[in-house]
């Protein structure tokens, strides 16, 4: 068996140094999703106030994913932009200034990061703003707000994460590349591309050419999926002789029945999303298919617990040379079943066993897929404009009239 | 809206003074899953000297169901048991002490508890011992050592819980009964009845004339199921003329498929149960169910996370006049989506669109039933004997030959 | 291989010395289901006028399961009572008479009997005028006029079937015993007993008593469920030393989700019911587990087709020494497809096959189980009395209204 | 309520006329899989013997479709090309003859033809001769000969389908189109294109080049897919600037799940595919659809039976202005069930009920999609080489190796 690799503590290389060594570096997994489950976030305006709120929870989260085997603590700002955290009656800008969201979770990723190998990274994602047709300086300057708190924190290096359309994505690596830092940066898209019919070798080749050194997915597709998704980045990069790291940070859900916009066109999006959860050894088949498809960044989004990032981390382990420390807890492929005291519990310690489980849902009066809401409005949509105030009564009831159940 | 309450921290009423006043009680979720996804609870023993290694982890899971609206915290005691902590290569016993990790699992549940107004618990469970067919002495001694752990650090009542056979609860019941403190007992058992076949009625009143106040089951099987086993219980207890609160402390796994012996049997048990876990909509009709039934101690078990009990809080809160402080960051039946960007995510922001939404797995290459193993062992049989040694390879390959997969 | 036997035409022994002698009689399938298909049929009354009005149909489904292995072809006289010809604005026994419509039956499933060795047995069914609480002397004369008929013909042997009710069950077979020729009777009910809560063993002690040589359950549940509760009649028998035949006729189509009313309260009866019939593998299952059970007259009902007969015959063709006509064009477990043109169908040649395959439905966005409907009416309920006149819009309004979909 | 036409028996108007004048023109089912079902027609070899050993079987299927609104009775003379009859042990043109097999289902073709308005079609198939290689030459004699009794019996035009390589297909529509006789060319191919990888729309244009006055396809896919094919076909015409008719002739198999080469390669082909077969009301639907794509030519395939081709002639009677003989049996979307006694099931007639279910399975231990195999192999490869002696058993253990069931 490999050893288990308690993370040192000095001496960190940095991201680029990792992967331009061929280093494999694992990320991290979701934050919204899981502190959702754990009381801190509220879905909806899936805001990161939590950092200042209740630290103790972010920092706990954190310290899972890096027992788990991340290499990358992400600083929990998704979503920290000014103009979102004034979105719809969240107002959280006004109660607390985005300032003291992005400094708080800037100090707490530093501070586990410091009890093991791991590096921070400071994230921006897309906009209300940009939705809302505000023109290029001004998305600009939103995302130059949070750089500044990243600048002054000295995060190690920056992730533009969670764009919908390239063009806003361009814009915000062009602002984190002044600070002279790596920057990393993913689209939330899946094979068909953004949401102005951009395909995804042409996102890559647009990111890598604004500065982005590390370019690949994120969020709102299964692991399958994103990796096609990557696939055809890396195919783009290769036409164009570009050359970038590849990365994939997929949903911890099965998605097989999605159309453009991903999981949240989905009618279980967000509440219902159970059945779909994906199994530490679906992340171990992921996992395998990334590496093998060349990308060397690998983690995960919402739905990903730190169980799933271990089970990135002990697939990758051969070629890694270690385990990480949260498999002091955990057998490769079940083989720690054999300490269970019912006999045909132990008779599933071994990968054939779990390798080859199509799981039951044990919902028989459930479906297997459904049918995505697919509204098709984006950028520039009435509907989708930023408001400070929060949603009427009555632009509920229109809403409502337009859907089925 | 009802208010969110801020938990008292002093004046404390007992658990007896709550039920006998009618007051809903709610339990805790399920430790051992939970930390098992966090990293800190190994599968397989299913031990909890978390509570000494890592303090930390089990802290923030007892304030996130505290959070949740808990009003009881089980110390995390569970498989405690000395013979456990020392069975099939586990040497917790001999590395850290029975004593110490039942202590530790106290301290920090009483620290959490006296953050709000929930009561702590002392639990036991089943043990290796019975099943190896010690007599009654011995397993009593067994269940005495933690006892003496829980008055010491004077708990404020004890559980005795996760029973497959009445005759060894009924021996625990005994034992923690010479406390003088008030004692609940719930069996892991379906409407089958216990191991030996002894009916949820019977055990029922077994488990009183024993000394338990408050009766009911625990894990195993969906809330569903559970209900219907209490259903029998409170049927044989009126039958026999006792009274004793009732107490359902189930899965959030959906296990419509399961034989006697519950989810243990399932192919899926332990690493492939996601696509059977309950959503909160589920669980809001499970403690609407389970409060129609007359059932006041209303909690979970194995896959309760913090936003499951959230969810009995919040289904419960007309009769409480109150929301758990966890509701700060939800709104009932998903109305926060009215702040979600998305106007079709925003159009979900109704109870009718999620009670009646039929949530698909996303694997429609798997079945939604598994026919479960039923190996018909129970108490004597030689696969079930306690073992301090790791089960050898000659043993597990005599177990494959039994399995098919 | 077993030889195929075309079928004696003459000497022919009747039914009970057949079982009498140990042999297997193999019964027919359903003709309401299949000529509804091919377009002779009604659902909704599913009146047999098509004896009359298209003859040629009628012969060609006999002759197609006399080839499959059939040793009884039943008259088609199923609801050919006059007051069930007369119900709900179906105006048959006005249009053609009663009379006419049973005897064109006789003729043609004698007529096909007559080209191999099998018997005609004239068939009863429950009697609208029952459910209109009609008195016992009444509702005797309903079934007296099939008998008449019956007897003029010189069918080979009687059976009463589809009934709900163990009362009017027993006034069939008395009606039917006064003709002297044996008597089978089979009721359409589950485990759970008839509609009036009779449990299955006392069902079959009762028919026996009335004069029945033969009993056994037909239609309403698929195979699994009618083999357990012909168990719970042979049982009933066994308790009160009585001594009959064994007859089984399920439906070929999977009902795991009914209520006690079988397949009728299920959604998807009658025109949606296609993802639930059974493979011909299903039956081969069937048909040995039903010989293991003592059963000796296996046959079918609604959804059987004359392959799934062929299913029967083949199943148990080493019992009877020799396979059916309709065997030249099958082969045991898929041999046959030996011949296939394309190697990977070739490949599917075997029992190994085609046992173990769990068959997709391809429909990912349906459910595998279904609510059924459980209005919990019968006998004497307004809804279901005789009605010479058509549903009115009024009356159908009243019935959409306690309707969900 | 629309008028039920008797069917004219004289003075037909031809299919050109027919399609030209824009009339809508139904199509027939399934022979080889409906005659399989019945008992006459061997799965494997698939071969129309029948039309000899059992005129009587073939003949009631013609006239169920007949009645059911067919305008055009195919002879069943599928795979009766001289070397697909005497392939792998399939010694029919050595028992019978190729010539009278073709003759004897000219006959009967005509026979129910002349009962009613229907033409009658002579169709050929693809031949085991292509597959092996065999030049354009020798191919085109097998078509000659069946075309050679085509002309003797004076069908009224001319089909070749089931075609996998529109290269054999346009040599096939080449030796059709010798005979004067209106020409119909269809491919069993999905949105990929044939086995060559030609695209659909391509396809399209070579037929119509070859002398198809309508093409499309038929068979290997579901209704939607083939739906889809034939858009890309019509789609690869406009382009070009050809004017044809279009055609369709799907399976009534769900076929979600499939590859390229379609329901041929999923596991449950041929002996599973029963939880796949399509209701009316999804037939409904296809007709409807098919129309509103500009179909005019509307039947089916494998799968087809009579109730499904009356299903294409009660959703277009608004436009053709009558129904079908064989809606005598049947009202619109379920309203005979107004005569049904129970009241439930009378609440179910109506079109909302029908339109929106979603019809259950009844096997919650089966997944609801399958992989299929794709074998990759096509002309030319040895295992798909005609061989007049049947498979050895080495032969077939070679495949079993290859396989993983």
């Amino acid at each position: 068996m490999l050893p288990i690799r308690k993370t040192a503590k000095q001496g960190k290389r940095g991201i680029l140094e990792r992967l331009d060594g061929g280093e494999i570096v694992i990320g991290d997994g979701g934050f919204v999703f899981a502190l959702e489950k754990r009381g801190y976030v509220k879905a909806g305006p899936w805001t990161p106030e939590a950092t200042v709120e209740h630290p103790e929870a972010v920092r706990q989260l954190h310290r899972e994913f890096l027992r788990a085997g991340s290499n990358v603590l992400q600083t929990f700002t998704f979503y920290a932009s000014e103009d979102k955290l004034e979105n719809r009656g969240n107002y959280v800008a006004e109660k607390i200034s985005c300032q003291k969201v992005n400094e708080a979770a800037c100090d707490i990723a530093r501070e586990v990061a410091n009890e093991g190998d791991a590096l921070v990274a400071g994230g921006v994602s897309q906009t209300p703003s940009y939705l809302s047709c505000k023109d290029k300086t001004e998305v600009k300057a939103i995302f130059r707000k949070q750089l500044d708190v990243f600048m002054k924190k000295n995060v190690d290096f920056l992730i533009a994460e969670y764009f919908e359309h390239v063009e806003e994505a361009v814009w915000a690596v062009e602002v984190l590349k002044e600070s002279g830092k790596p920057v990393a940066a993913t689209m939330c898209i899946g094979p068909e591309g953004d949401m102005h019919g951009v395909p995804p070798g042409q996102c890559a080749v647009q990111l890598v050419k604004a500065g982005a050194s590390i370019v690949g997915v994120n969020c709102h597709f299964d692991p399958e999926i994103s990796l096609e998704t990557v696939k055809l980045m890396k195919e783009g990069l290769q036409a164009a002789k570009l050359k970038a790291h590849l990365m994939s940070q997929p949903l911890a859900f099965h998605t097989p029945d999605c159309g453009k916009q991903g999981f949240i066109d989905l009618p279980e999006f967000p509440f219902g999303l159970e059945p779909r959860i994906v199994t530490r050894w679906d992340i171990q088949k992921y996992a395998r298919k990334a590496y093998d498809l060349g990308i060397r960044y690998i983690g995960g989004c919402c739905g990903f617990e730190p169980y799933h990032i271990r089970a990135i981390a002990e697939e990758l382990a051969p070629e890694r040379g270690f385990l990480p420390e949260a498999s002091e807890k955990h057998g490769s492929w079940g083989d720690n079943l054999s300490m269970h005291t019912k006999p045909w519990v132990r008779a599933r310690a071994r990968k054939e066993y779990w390798e080859n489980l199509k799981p039951a849902s044990g919902r028989p009066y459930c479906p297997s897929m459904s049918k995505p809401d697919g509204w098709g409005v984006t950028k520039g949509a009435r509907e989708l404009m930023q408001q400070k105030e929060a949603t009427t009564e009555q632009q509920l009831r229109e809403l409502f009239q337009k859907q089925k159940i």
